[in-house]
């Protein structure tokens, strides 16, 4: 789909994309809804007021909020019907492309430069679930759960249940938020200690945002449970590896102290062409989690780099595609009980590792339990190279995601989920 | 402090509680903040209309909302001029006590009469965490989590660190609200299986909702911890025993299913008179949780009883004088990190199980982890017994607690935190 609108070749944001975001500026603090195109913002708010959905049937007050929650909550029928028609807004040789095109006034109020837009958290998130199923992530982190142990060791259901555990959703910030180092307790010589976090992590994980919610009472069935999925994000799940040793069993100071998410939501049909089948593993499945689309999970390589002294180091190349459960299945298996959706929920995979070294999505697997410094090199021709156990304050984590569609032409991504550490409080 | 208005002796409602709620009737279905009174239901968004506030600086729109988190937020110092203030207006022999024992038309507008108020969940729910931090609970379910075992063997730092995990909001509902047995996955002769909970348990527990928030990155020394607080509750944490037992270690879908909380949010001021020591355990502390205070836990009794065919049975006597941590040293813990706290989160205490046998605050301990039939009384004179080892479908689940002032005058309750257990869907 060729735009009216330049579109830089290395753009994330092309129309097959589209992605939701919340923004300001300096000239008007106001937060707004906007969709990345390119190098702009199309600012929905402004549209919404031109009437340019005039005849979608659809609450229009909610892309005139302050968060995406109420828009994200209206299902997929109604972004379907958004996104056609801002596709058409956008395409050359439509009339409704020429429309804005040809509009200079209303491309002046609608159309913001992406280096003005300041990027805020998108939805309120009411609860943050993250999952576990990365297979590799989870066979490398047996052993540090358990010395010697194989993943069914550690959890003997890894295979039949979806695993995963509460987060705290106060705590999910945007990309660019820096987080301080925790302070907490971990044990050393076999006492406990309170202090600073010595060992702090990042996880390479993907995400989905909840739009259509579900009831108290009802079970989402698994193949309906695609439905309520609004969007993508990238996700950071900081992780204090000295606390999580010492505190009880579910991940609780050791994570809550900071995620950060991509500003953008990338929505759920602008990842369709990027389905896959997940691994296939002989294993009987219940009923509940018994999917029919067999291309159940989505391939999207995320990038993660180090900055540091404002050097780039490459991390790792993580991939989504090594899930053992795919989102509809995780979606089935938390409201098998009747466990309420709401719009704004955020669940996260896990870390999204694959089976080789440099596919390795967080320093414990990185530097195997922090006992091996993990070295990397920088980015382009300097030959530097750096040593990291875990993170230093100053560092900063930065993931991307970039994926093409199959003619070559247009690009899918989640701009920069980016953090940098800062010393503790 | 005797009140113009009658108040039962046994009322929940004395002058001393006056909680906060949120409240409709259907005469005028909106839902609006209220205070409990004997028998009434007074109307804070009539109040604040007509000016009874004037005099307190405080943003008067926040007791005009729909929910209390708005108003939570303004802290304690703003809760403690609202609470006098009515008190003056309640009490007899005061100038403002008769401005409204006076006033028929303003008496007409403002009280509600008990019976007819419909109770709707207090707060949003931002975040909900549940603590593990009762003595006799942690002994006696040790050995499920860990056949055998005591509890250092299970969890090494429970006496170091205030054990917690991250809940789900999304399922906090007001009591009253039916619960529907979930579905899920238990292990039967050492393979999974999916179907109906068969070990539907409650759980006696005690709640806080924040008021004053923190800020993210901010840790809250622990003799300022008190002042987040902007009431109590009491909280049934549903449970399925069976998920839990063969879910991962985190609790997940054996719990996110539902979580029941009293209408009624007992003002922090309300249970001053009811501070306690915990118990004296001689072990080293680190200095984030030295609380200065030494009465640091209140002493609340909870009484649990089943109601099965309309007769009611005695359960359990429960006390919240067996937590090892005080509130201010739970949140002193969970923001140690910097994770912020928001008006309307929610963090409860885990069971508060007593020492003998009738103290014991769920049927895992009850019936002895399902395996030892738990036989209960009728109240009254019946001599009618029922025997239970888990919860049984049209089971209705009750717990109440109301403690006296020293004076014999004057009690502090929580209403009826109450749910049903409907079939599986």
């Amino acid at each position: 789909m060729a735009s009216w609108l330049p579109i830089p070749i290395d753009s994330d944001f092309s129309l097959q994309n589209l992605p939701y975001g919340v923004f300001s500026t300096d000239a008007d603090p106001t937060r707004r809804i906007g969709v990345a195109v390119g190098d702009h913002v199309l600012d929905l708010k402004v549209l919404t007021r031109e009437q340019v959905f005039k005849d979608i049937k659809f609450d229009d007050s909610t892309l005139q909020e302050k968060t995406l929650n109420a828009y994200a909550g209206l299902g997929q029928h109604v972004h379907s019907q958004i996104r056609k028609k801002l596709q058409e807004l956008l395409r050359d040789n439509t009339l409704l492309g020429h429309v804005l095109r040809d509009n200079h006034d209303l491309r002046q109020k609608c159309l913001v430069s992406m280096q003005s837009a300041i990027m805020h958290l998108p939805v309120t998130v009411g609860d943050f679930t993250d999952f576990f199923v990365g297979l590799h992530h989870a066979n490398n982190c047996a052993g540090f759960l358990k010395p010697g142990a194989d993943i069914t060791q550690v959890l003997p259901s890894f295979w039949d249940i979806p695993s995963g555990f509460h987060g705290r959703s106060s705590s999910v910030v945007v990309s660019d938020t820096p987080i301080h180092r925790p302070k907490g307790q971990y044990r050393e010589g076999g006492k406990p200690v309170s202090g600073t976090c010595r060992d702090l992590d990042f996880e390479v994980e993907f995400g989905v945002v909840i739009g259509q919610p579900s009831q108290m009472g009802e079970a989402v069935p698994v193949d309906q449970a695609e439905g309520h999925i609004f969007g993508f994000v990238l996700l950071n799940d900081w992780s204090a590896r000295d606390f999580q040793k010492w505190e009880p069993s579910a991940p609780f100071t050791c994570k809550n102290f900071g995620t950060s998410i991509s500003p953008w939501i990338v929505p759920f049909e602008a990842l369709e062409p990027f389905r896959v089948s997940p691994i296939k593993v002989d294993r009987p499945l219940p009923d509940y989690l018994m999917q029919k689309e067999t291309k159940s999970i989505f391939e999207v390589p995320i990038r993660a780099t180090l900055e540091v002294d404002h050097t780039r180091y490459a991390v790792a190349e993580c991939n989504t595609k090594f899930m053992v459960f795919s989102f509809a299945q995780m979606i089935a298996h938390h409201t098998r009980g009747g466990c309420p959706l709401r719009p704004g929920d955020i669940m996260g995979t896990g870390t999204m590792s694959g089976p080789t070294k440099s596919e390795e999505g967080c320093f414990l697997e990185l530097s195997r339990y922090g006992e091996q410094p993990c070295e990397m090199s920088a980015e382009g021709s300097s030959g530097e190279r750096i040593r990291r156990t875990y993170l230093e304050d100053g560092d900063i984590v930065e993931f991307a995601a970039q994926i093409r569609t199959k003619d070559g032409l247009e690009n899918v991504g989640f701009g920069i989920c980016r953090g940098e550490v800062l010393p503790a409080n």
